[in-house]
């Protein structure tokens, strides 16, 4: 009885983690096959008038997901020299923007790196607390855990996807 | 030792259940604040040159979120009339949209209806099949269930709100 009582709920855990961490896939294929079909040019090139490149976008996707290493505590940010230009809102002047080629394959080496430590981190790790939150906050709200973050960070990649897209030819 | 194995897996989902929702619900918030703030006019206007308009991603949100309704098994769609025009990924020439303040309150009564239909929804059921899915692929693919269906209509609608909100002054 013992031994159902624990691994049922981590059969459960698992279920969710694997729900979420599919989505987030499905959002990282998405952006992967789009950024690939783009050109340079056209990754060059404002989504709309006035408003940021493909190519700021592509890192600003890796310096916020990058960010996730550090806040679910599984280790350093990978491309730390990303930080500063590019998990604001928008292109700051004089931000020096790394050639396309090289974001392309930070881009991969992040979401290798991200999948190793997923698979990595034991079900129950997923439910404690991340480290942008108190230990106060989060016994009343235990719903704003690590996997939680996971979710916030793929909705804000799906945000930034819906405007690559007009990159694309109509 | 009976009563502790079955509230535990349920107090389990019903955190998970949480987790997707209060991100749903976040941004639900977003899309009616910048729907509350942006002109008519701005409304009117092509997202980007040549993409749709802030009319037609509204109607398209609508019609898409509604169909959860019937995807989930928890009722018919609130707006039938909204799902040939808008479930597409784009303005149909010749589909008649309706007037923009009608479809914000189509969207505030359709939130509401999802928010009462989901608080019904016991928290076993969100991690049975949805309607889209034979009981042969559940069987072989249990996270695509339809807490699942949530999690990527939110994602769906993150993808629209960015680009939203290139409708908001810069």
């Amino acid at each position: 009885m013992e031994a159902q009582t624990s691994t049922k709920p981590t059969a459960e855990k698992e279920l969710f983690i694997k729900m979420v961490i599919s989505n987030w896939e499905l959002q990282n294929i998405r952006v992967s096959k789009l950024i690939a079909k783009l050109s340079d040019e056209q990754m060059a090139t404002p989504t709309a008038p006035g408003r940021n490149t493909g190519i700021w976008i592509l890192g600003h996707l890796i310096a916020v997901n990058d960010g996730m290493i550090s806040l679910l505590g599984l280790g350093e940010r990978l491309f730390p020299e990303l930080e500063a230009g590019f998990t604001g809102e928008a292109n700051k002047p004089g931000v020096a923007t790394p050639p396309l080629a090289e974001l392309k394959k930070q881009w991969d080496t992040l979401n290798a790196k991200l999948t190793e430590y997923f698979s990595a981190l034991p079900a129950e790790e997923w439910f404690t607390r991340h480290n942008s939150i108190s230990p106060e906050d989060f016994a009343k709200e235990p719903h704003r855990n690590k996997l939680n973050i996971l979710i916030n960070r793929t909705n804000h990649q799906s945000y930034h996807l819906g405007q690559l897209i007009y990159l694309d030819k109509k």
